[in-house]
């Protein structure tokens, strides 16, 4: 299946662009004072990136000259991620940071042959899936190498195996999401892992940065599902996971999953697989504020039973109608905190869930606001990414942060986030909702959106930082979800600590000791 | 609460030892061919460890000198763990492997402290908790040191603390199991945590070891349930967990888990707890034959729901009867194989389970055998050791080893480990149960009893090794429980590969560069 390119300069797929609906224009007229101008992208034809350094001949040996590309185009779409700052630097045509060239290994084999001959002649090497990063995670520092190359993996793209008997299967890591899911569902299976970015994602960017999808409450996190993986590295090759679980060791699985390619390029994973649910149910709830909201969500995940879907959005997000994002506009007014639950099963099995997660939401305030908001919900899930170029293209600023935390902890975490960004950013609004629940805690993830002004990535970089000071000192991680890239890499320091920084970098020298492999990703350079 | 101390040439409280049943004598009779002869251990008194190396002046200025046992009995009580070559040995009156000094460090800082003197003075140092290591994790290989000392952390045995709201406790590492039951059962929590070496066991060995209990179907394994953990080592602390879960990195607490004392002491855990069940419930179910009961306890662990407790013997084990180990030979003879189905929760919520899993087992050919074979195994749960110690009393020689692999493998396992010890231990019986699951696969347990003759753990050493290669041949992890130790440590180096086991050492080297932390347990020496 041929994989359509993503929109060079935002989100998604250029067909399906929208224009902002007159009620968001309205809204953020009244909230920010942003009065809509518009700030389109320049042109991709006028970007140029710097002059390519002469990589492409050393692995064109390795991969075949058609499967190393030095175009100017391919190397901009394999420029940075998918972060609001990155979208800006490329909408303002800064390309400076493109790779010498993408290169596309058809094989485990090819990928570790590319890795040694690139530690060979000091080549940095960013592995790139989906290019959905929002952390930095395909920026590298690599400014003392001889070349940098994007590893793009979309040729691995295949579904080596499945097992029905251990419901588990083996994927490429190259393979995008909606491809997995496709290929499994024809064999009447599902992997339930549904990120937001799902429709873009590549099943190694998943395990690579350990993803957790819309539906965890259910399925699980991505690192979690993740029962064997092979790793190549350019020292040679790791497979991990003979067994579910095992005593044997530190689990090796766990010290591969979160290293973003700091460490070498997951080449395949096995995962648990499910039967295809025979029937999905969605459902709104209304709590009047956000502590009963909490409340009444840290019931279900410690006593169940759990919905397969589980988020609550605050007051705020609730008011603007963020949890419906393909309707924003369209709901705003009324009190309170929307939570959205979700129900995978057999109809019978569903039925009950729901009328036991029912009762429980009831008897904690819970006020039910019938299936509307959850198909609403589900209708968009995918779509508020569309929605930041849109409002990108009209001079407002949006991004996104999370975290998590013990429940003791939560409205500490969630006080603490929501004060520095008032502080940083004068006329702004911040939404949170608790994206992913735990018997012990949950995550919280926040929106921002504020006025472009000048400089809004400096802007940005300031009250980023301001906030992830804040989380560190809080208590929080510095990522839940989308992991740490380049832009988190001081705060992870603090929280791994410099003992716990040091035994991951001890991994690295060992597995990348020319340090090619996502320089300055997760551990700072050497 | 003072500690009572294990019966140093076998297992458990030296009260509680008990005659082997004359029914047990017979079937032993009858199946191996053993002439029941006594053969007894020396008298603990007679035995002489080697000339104490002069470590506990170095150390007694850390711990203080009451803290510091150079005496022969204190040195022999922590001479390697409780497998049957370890006992063996022992009762034989070996103690040639006896630390120069048992040290009792009373709070983090000093365990801390304690490291760096040890490497500074090239002591080697071998964390000891409950001391119930099966497979070598307290047999360091430590001849070119200047000294060895057993850390014996029963000192460190507080309840640092317990948060309601996270359902989370914090426990430093030293506290035995049963004490951590006690303390969280007054506040009306538990763990949950209850392998067969429960009631002598410590918190730390759980998390250092990977432990798995009983109950795993329903609570969990123990690194499952550790949400985080403070780890000194020779360089300095590591702190770890900062929410349930995260994206920041690979996980720490995964890379120390597991780590048996190689890069460190984990001097605290925070746990996750459980309100204590409001009822217990234990049944049995008959299947006719291994296979078809495998299917059913698979039926449950994917598409649920689970019991508490699920363990599925195989016809041998179940004819022997030792899933009731407390009234062994009163149940044998009958043919099919035995599940042991355990509930915990409200009335409500168990009779509901209890019904569902009724319909699934019956459905899969299972038949109910009522409450009984349930409460006898419960029992007689923590039993089986003891029984050890009255087999080996009259000439039996008898140990258990244990791996895990994916359901669609579980076949090939079992049949590579029991047709390995028919070749290699003529004259044997051996017995198996599927003792934990998962949704991908299972754990299985085997119980092997021989007559001691000749040389018996020369004999059991070539046939372990054997069976090891069998199982890592058949795709088997080496271990799902029991951990690595120096026993496994050769066939961890293959199931992890030179490339992982690379890594594992690289995180060593940089957190003990000088190599004292329980030398050549899972890592060999460098």
């Amino acid at each position: 299946m041929p994989i359509v390119d993503m929109l060079w300069s935002g989100w998604g797929d250029p067909e399906r662009a929208e224009r902002l609906p007159a009620a968001v224009t309205g809204l953020l007229r009244e909230l920010l004072g942003v009065h809509a101008e518009p700030a389109p992208p320049v042109k991709l034809a006028e970007i140029e990136p710097p002059t390519a350094r002469p990589v492409a001949g050393i692995l064109a040996e390795v991969v075949g000259e058609e499967q190393v590309r030095t175009d100017a185009e391919s190397r901009i779409r394999h420029t940075r991620g998918k972060s609001t700052p990155d979208l800006l630097r490329l909408r303002a045509g800064d390309a400076s940071t493109a790779p010498d060239a993408v290169v596309l290994p058809g094989s485990h084999e090819e990928v570790a042959e590319v890795l040694s001959r690139c530690a060979a002649h000091r080549i940095a090497v960013v592995p790139f899936g989906g290019g959905t990063s929002v952390v930095g995670g395909l920026t590298p520092e690599a400014g003392d190498f001889t070349g940098v190359i994007a590893l793009d993996l979309r040729r691995l793209d295949r579904l080596v195996s499945v097992d029905t008997i251990s419901r588990t299967a083996t994927l490429q890591t190259g393979m995008r999401a909606p491809r997995a899911e496709e290929l499994l569902n024809e064999q009447g299976y599902t992997l339930g892992h549904f990120p937001q970015s799902f429709e873009w994602a590549s099943i190694g960017g998943f395990a690579a940065a350990r993803s957790a999808g819309q539906a965890s409450a259910g399925y699980g996190r991505f690192d979690e599902m993740v029962l064997g993986l092979t790793l190549a590295t350019p020292r040679g090759t790791i497979e991990a996971g003979r067994s579910p679980r095992s005593a044997a060791g530190p689990d090796l699985r766990q010290l591969v999953l979160g290293s973003e390619g700091a460490f070498g390029v997951i080449t395949d994973v096995t995962v648990r697989i499910r039967p295809l649910p025979e029937t999905h149910a969605y459902e709104g709830w209304l709590f009047p504020s956000l502590s009963e909201g909490v409340t009444a969500v840290r019931a279900l995940a410690q006593d169940g039973p759990l919905p397969t879907v589980l988020r609550l959005s605050d007051e705020t997000e609730t008011m603007i109608g963020l949890a419906r994002p393909a309707e924003l506009g369209a709901h705003q007014g009324g009190g309170g905190c929307l939570a959205v639950c979700g129900y995978d099963g057999t109809a019978a099995e569903v039925a009950e869930r729901q009328a036991k997660v029912r009762a429980v939401l009831e008897s904690l305030g819970g006020v039910h606001q019938g299936e509307e908001p959850g198909r609403s919900w589900l209708h968009g899930r995918f779509a508020a990414p569309y929605l930041r170029d849109g409002l990108l293209d009209v001079g407002v600023f949006v991004d996104t942060l999370e975290t998590a935390g013990f429940w003791s902890n939560l409205s500490r975490l969630y006080d603490a986030v929501r004060l520095t960004l008032a502080h940083e950013l004068s006329s702004s609004v911040v939404m949170c909702h608790v994206s992913h629940v735990y018997p012990s805690g949950a995550s919280l993830y926040f929106t921002v959106v504020t006025a472009q002004g000048e400089d809004p990535v400096e802007r940005w970089r300031r009250a980023k930082a301001a906030v992830s000071d804040a989380i560190i000192e809080a208590g929080g991680t510095i990522s839940h979800h989308h992991g740490v890239g380049v832009d988190h890499r001081d705060w992870f320091a603090r929280e791994a600590g410099s003992l716990g920084v040091e035994a991951l970098r001890a991994v690295k020298d060992r597995l990348d000791p020319d340090g090619i492999m996502n320089p300055g990703v997760l551990l700072p350079r050497s």
